[in-house]
């Protein structure tokens, strides 16, 4: 049969971070490698009865086809739980904030389309954008944030810019007010809209992030949020808040995409939601992480202090970022350590420009504080035995 | 802000059909217009029981991130479903069957890309394949199916055929063994690619349907199923199947667009399913959905015999399909209807090309028996006083 392939189609590679951790796969292995929340975190019980609430009280709107624009007390609850004035009809119930990416991708991104993007940023968000074939530029970051100075080189003719500024994935660096200031005004000076991605938000230590971009600026950006975090990622839930002018097309978008987010899904995380859960159960996530964030920096301390390996403090989320020194390979490492039963993510794949090689992410929230010292133990010797 | 849409935004526009049904949002009106399947159908406990059951026993795992090709276990249920060899290898959950057209149209339909669809077609599908800016052919079809030789004329550079040979949407009309075997047998001949759509065709009212034109041609074809109409359709849970060599760029559209279908959605519906439970629960839908059929087709014979609109008997699924004399306008003569409480669809939005605006499409699923006498007889006298 003839069956040709979009051009875009050839632009569509495997995720290489999939790929890369085929190899980590091996039964009883210290994995730092996911990406993924703490199943010690899903409020299981709090599902199970609003499973039962929501099938008994409302089982067949709960079951029927639904708006494309989302569940309205959901829609609202998201709205009022936000820090700046939104009008629910602003939000767009996603299947997960992935699906957010997607359809802003759709209608913002033409071929060859300048997108800017932190340095490294979120590998699911370049994977979302490359259907539509932007040319992604990367713009200078450090743990500060963005590189004011870059991105007023690269501005020029750019769609927008993409960016977590809370406990980013990978780096798990965070903008402080200081910078959040600068780069709001530095965006607004640029006319470059911003597209703030914000899964990890919640997951503060010790205090809460400042003001999201968006709230400094509503008409310029876009905000995506996510119960993956909060909740559990299995319902993929997330949701998107757009200035007025733009949400139509979204919300056609939207529409094509999947008609809704599955109606049952949203019912059931409302009726989670709505008589304040999320104000107990969030502080007792932040406990866990913390807990184990603190134990891989001590760990990272008594096993590499002095080595030429550094690394970050995030202030919450579920990542640090390690630099090996200079010449190291985090990608060839990978197998050596998977031998001594411990895996990380490379960082090469987060960079949309040329990879920093000697990078690596670490999630610190799957693992016990026993793993958690068991596993840094054996990556400190891996990289003392590989030195360059 | 410098917000810059896609070009592709341009052809993006609201669901004609949204629109138009505004007029019909009245309370009290007996609505043959929706697309929705009869609520009464859901089976509200099993899906109660297997809530708890899934959050029971596997909570962790059925609400933590999974993978994009889906779970193992429906996958399985799907391939072993179909009447055709099918690997679980080549079965992709989705997030309900619209997210396959999103996908398909992904990696097939680049800018101008010639796709071909039955005269008329499902809106659905129209939208979904629009944002990858497609020419849309539209075949000549009648209530047999694909006129073959208009086929013929219109196939060269074709990136496909989409069609739904059972109970289509919105006819209401399905293709005879005669008519199958031919299509398939020209668009091997023809070298055209098919994208069978098949939502419907569990719901067969006196026997089951040919074999899909997929099974006649595996590797020429991609399947589209649903459980929107066999369970519900606000778990949004569809899937397809596609050939070996064109799956992994379906998944990795389908891990850009929403990572995966939800995990617990479809853990859940794998539980209600396992046992065997739609050979018990189609045959309900089916015997309800044909009494409503039967009050409809005799409620038509008994208020328009002879008067010039003509209908066509559907073997299953869910809608009906009807010829006003030429001259009369079914978008015109809906805001009368509606005066008289009763609404339907009209045809002219279901065609790519130029619509026949005097076709209009009636579902017999929602309503009752006594609903449908009334509604029918006032349709009726909508027609009779507003003639050409």
């Amino acid at each position: 049969m003839n069956w040709k392939m979009a051009d875009r189609a050839e632009k569509m590679n495997p995720s290489v971070i999939r790929e890369i951790l085929k190899v980590t796969e091996k039964p009883g292995i210290i994995s730092f490698a996911g990406g993924l929340p703490s199943p010690k975190t899903f409020p299981i019980a709090a599902f199970t009865k609003a499973c039962a609430n929501v099938l008994g009280s409302d089982g067949e709107a709960a079951l029927q086809y639904a708006a494309s624009e989302g569940y309205g007390p959901l829609r609202e609850w998201v709205a009022a739980s936000l820090p700046w004035d939104i009008d629910p009809a602003q939000v767009l119930i996603t299947t997960g904030s992935q699906q957010a990416l997607d359809l802003i991708a759709k209608i913002l991104i033409d071929k060859d389309s300048r997108v800017l993007v932190e340095t490294p940023t979120y590998l699911g968000a370049l994977q979302a954008f490359t259907p539509m074939e932007p040319e992604f530029v990367s713009v200078a970051s450090n743990a500060g944030g963005i590189d004011l100075q870059d991105l007023a080189a690269k501005a020029a003719g750019a769609r927008f810019l993409y960016l977590l500024p809370n406990f980013q994935n990978p780096t798990g660096n965070s903008m402080n007010e200081a910078s959040r200031a600068a780069l709001s005004a530095a965006a607004a000076r640029l006319g470059v809209p911003i597209i703030e991605d914000n899964p990890y938000g919640d997951l503060w230590f010790d205090a809460p992030p400042p003001l999201p971009l968006t709230a400094r600026n509503p008409e310029g950006c876009i905000y995506m949020g996510s119960f993956s975090k909060t909740l559990a990622p299995g319902l993929r839930l997330g949701f998107l808040v757009a200035p007025k002018a733009l949400y139509p097309k979204l919300l056609q978008a939207k529409q094509a995409a999947d008609l809704h987010t599955p109606s049952f899904n949203q019912r059931m995380v409302h009726e989670v939601l709505k008589d304040g859960f999320l104000d107990q159960h969030v502080p007792t996530i932040r406990a866990l992480y913390k807990a184990q964030r603190d134990a891989m920096l001590a760990a990272l301390e008594a096993n590499l202090a002095g080595s030429g390996v550094t690394w970050n403090k995030p202030d919450g989320g579920m990542f640090l970022w390690l630099k090996l020194p200079k010449g190291m390979n985090a990608v060839d490492l990978l197998p050596l350590a998977v031998e001594r039963n411990v895996a990380y993510v490379p960082g090469a794949p987060f960079y949309s420009g040329t990879p920093e090689h000697n990078t690596l992410r670490l999630s610190f929230v799957t693992s016990t504080v026993e793993q958690i010292n068991t596993g840094i133990a054996a990556l400190a010797q891996v990289f003392s035995e590989n030195q360059r």
